[in-house]
């Protein structure tokens, strides 16, 4: 499977360059009979479109999806799904003067390295708007996993301080990073394939797949190398009258925890506590403040970027990181169905 | 691939309960002709093996490893590596209390509601033993990476807080966390597979898959959030006289970068600089004291755990973190050579 | 990796319905500096293009794919592909008949049973215009391939007959089989992954992936089964003044073999002579005589099957098998890259 | 995944040389809670242990199976199985004469281009000793799908036949081909992955990844070639009195077919009729008369391989046939879980 695929049953193959024609991407492996229109794709799109709050880029990106395979009469068919996009409002000449240099903090440099040529018109492929490919998937794997009341909340964790922090930078022509805080409610136990394909190991790998995304925690996380096993472990409780611990199989006990330190992770399988987990996003690396970096012929310049970018990419990622997680879980679903006999 | 295969064409496959015959590991699609001992398995294996400063378990675990099959006259073959331990001075009769009740920190609960059934000796494949398949892998890896001088080196974060503490909590038959940091040096820039196979990706995924892993950061990492982009870019510079960086394919000329808050990885590539990474594991759930558990019939029950348990993973766990790490490498190392014509 | 995408590094995955909007592919992992235009997409897409000789549908196809990323500048990025061709002269009506019933020799109702529902309009995803996605993943592979002047040539084995068969039988409203003979030259030694991706395995999975196709077999094939091994055998000879041959890796000396019984693969590797193939084309099952088969409710019905249709797919096959074997091909080669330090 | 592990779900990974210290096979992605004993997989080993008939090798192979992993009170725990066979009765110097020449049929002198070394002794990992693992996965796979009712039969096409001829040409020091045919019972329909994971696509990639495989056909093959539409379609006919035809999901109706010239497969799925297909195997490479070669310097050498050898693979090859069989049935039979909500 390509660099540009996610996933083992349930994937996720994306596709474009920010310049180019179009970006899109094609769902495999979604069951059939998932009820399933365009307008929850639509929607889930407007929530990473640039918005108020004095942290976006100013690019109109209208982000109009056309399903172009896999849905029939309103559900899909089994078949692949394939989304596109067509790319407009596209200023390609801001980014002539990146054609010959590198710009700090991107992946520019490596870029040429690993491949020997680059898109450079509004970052190519490693443009931020790649990410539209990732939330067509989320659309869709949200879809599927609505019939198992599974839902996914993503939050700023600081989000009145990000907002006046934005309002300041961007008038210095600077930007801001931030954290992200992510919970999945309504997963059964059990999901996640140990050793290698356990729960978090996946989510880790599809959030810091995204990019400027520089850590992850779960539960406790990082403040869980602080703590004492004692004050760790969440207690295993009796379930009381919580209703989907009633229905385990095997004769599995209903059961609850004390606490959440975990973050609904165990020895990489959900235990049936919320899944919860924070993501830290590192400031948008595209500044208006001129910075050293060099040019083809390896000698140093001064590089302004020009052209319009986000003080903050986080108000946006939030459907983003949820995409991600939605996609993980629905193939930790299917996969999961093969546990046992 | 299952859930115990890790990697596209450096491939880790482990196999093993704590307390069956023997636990072991296929290491697959490492390239023919990479100089290889049993010594280097048996030293990585030492490192892992309970020892000194107060914080391990006393059960004695030689870890005496049998290559079956892969190497020829010193070399590897092209064909898979298999490396067996036989399990040895297991105490299987110390978890007759835990076959009926799940232990807190542990995926006991959620693994029987995974697949119904669980081997309770030890942990059975939930056992931190099953690290040992991965030490076996990244052995392997690191001595394909050494003729590229790629090298790995792994320590705690805060070494003799964590001695004091552990002695601290052992006598009260508590536990501890703690934070492990990993650099890699040597790396050539542009590893990583854009855009879901990048290589902080790989890393996160990887280190999320080791047991008690709880998070995970790169560079600055949740620092990087609270940072403005002016700080946190960090700027281009010739090479001077590095050496590597002077033999650049396609004409790339040789940079350097001013520090590293992107820990040695921009848009999910590496850049060239050392890629560095801290990993939090939790502290050990296996404690000596009271806690409140249920047991199979859901009725609540008090658990003591005895057996004989580490009080902190930490300095057994830089083996296994600067393994995975190398298994990660010498897969992209490979995957690398697909980039361009 | 769903079901709709194929290969390991260089990789292929296909959607759409017939009768939907658009068909499509994405092609992942082509290496970066492939020159590629969409003439070369076009112009193989338009050898499968229902054509003369009395064998084909009479439905328009004008196949006009559209390249929407991957290329800049005329060659490939290292990023994805992804082509579409927009559906057009689609009737869908003609096959309203087809709704409520299956057609023998189809996968109706065994699509059904599976999915529990299908676009039953042309097909949809069963339909045969499928195969176009096949043959843009093959004008990928193909120009990375010329590169190393590896080519591709397939033909009718009994080409006079099948025309004179095909118009005999398509008065009659009936249809033919046929078979397709494949040849590969420019193949260096040593491709093929063993155990399980051994190139006459990869092959010939991807042989009987393409619809109708029944059997495969490689030089002497079944003849073989028949043969002494003093027979079979092809000596191996000096290799005399053949041009590849000469520049071997590891001192492996030059060497020709005297015949090609093995049909260019010894133990699932290429052994320098041409790859060569045959492939088994059942009749379309698609005719215009009166069968036997069932309704939804299980109730038997006769079925005319309307629409236009081939007589023989054997001749728009052609392209579709040096596509499918061009995309082993290429695949094999990334990874053998990764076959020795 | 590495070339020397097959599947998606359900997988298995061998491992091996003949002539070192043991082969094995790992079988992952078996669900939990199947009923499996050591005796089912010696009594599977046992069938392709040289037998009577004058076809085998009179090399003694014990075969005696060891589990190292993965069953807990005789059944299956959801993790790896582990199954290792210490070769013994090895005569290596029987080897040293091949050295330094490569043996007509077989990969030697692929391999040493592709890998630039290999194990000589014994063909190493080119030995028809690696189905072993084959076999033991093939077991494991049966027993899963023994649950469901679905058996697997491989016979000889021209058993009397061959036996006659075997041993006219041992006295000869020659060797003969076969064809082995099977037939899969119990296979509910729909099974196989469109487009790319076909049932028949996956099986004959399984098959041909047999050794000495050269060629497969399903049903009526390539027969079918020179038939008629109106010949080669199997009328649907209502079921009938037949068991499982009764219990179909989504409402499909019960169904039979006239004939079974589809050998089983439609579209690449499972139709409910018996799978059929017909395996070519060559004659034994390794042959006692003088054959052409060349040496390591590239001159011409003449060669008589000694040691004992089969005069023909078929009838130990049944077994290998069917476990590869089951196998792809195993993986699919999982994989079809995922297809519907």
């Amino acid at each position: 499977m390509g660099g540009n695929s996610f996933g083992k049953l349930f994937t996720l193959t994306t596709f474009g360059e920010s310049h180019g024609p179009a970006i899109g991407a094609v769902v495999d492996g979604c069951p059939a009979g998932v009820p399933l229109t365009i307008e929850e794709i639509r929607s889930e799109l407007a929530r990473r479109r640039p918005g108020g709050g004095g942290t976006s880029t100013t690019r109109a990106e209208p982000d109009d999806p056309e399903i172009l395979s896999g849905v029939f009469e309103g559900k899909t068919l089994g078949t692949p799904l394939a989304v596109i996009i067509r790319n407009a409002g596209a200023h390609s000449s801001d980014y002539d003067a990146l054609k010959d240099c590198y710009r700090p903090g991107h992946a520019d440099w490596c870029w040429e390295a690993k491949y020997g040529l680059r898109d450079h018109r509004g970052g190519g492929r490693t443009s931020g708007r790649e990410t539209a490919g990732r939330v067509i998937g989320g659309a869709v794997a949200k879809a599927f996993l609505a019939l198992s009341r599974i839902s996914f909340h993503a939050w700023l964790q600081d989000a009145e301080d990000l907002v006046e922090k934005s309002a300041a930078v961007r008038v210095k022509g600077d930007s801001v990073g931030g954290v992200v805080v992510c919970r999945v409610e309504g997963l059964p136990p059990g999901l996640g394939e140990p050793v290698f394909g356990k729960l978090d190991a996946a989510i880790a790998g599809a959030m810091l797949s995204i990019g400027a995304v520089k850590g992850i925690e779960f539960g406790a996380g990082f403040a869980a190398a602080g703590m004492r096993g004692s004050e760790h472990n969440d207690a295993i409780l009796p379930a009381g009258d919580m209703w989907w611990r009633k229905d385990l199989p095997f004769g599995v006990p209903a059961a609850s925890f004390a606490d959440n330190h975990s973050g609904g992770v165990l020895g990489g399988l959900s235990n049936g506590m919320p899944l919860e987990f924070k993501v830290a996003f590192k400031p948008v690396p595209s500044i208006g403040r001129e910075q050293k970096t060099i040019d083809r012929s390896g000698n140093p310049v001064p590089l302004t970027v020009k052209g319009r970018h986000d003080v903050c990419v986080c108000p946006r990622a939030l459907v983003v990181v949820e995409a991600m997680a939605a996609i993980v879980i629905a193939d930790l679903m299917l996969q999961n169905r093969a546990a046992h006999v």
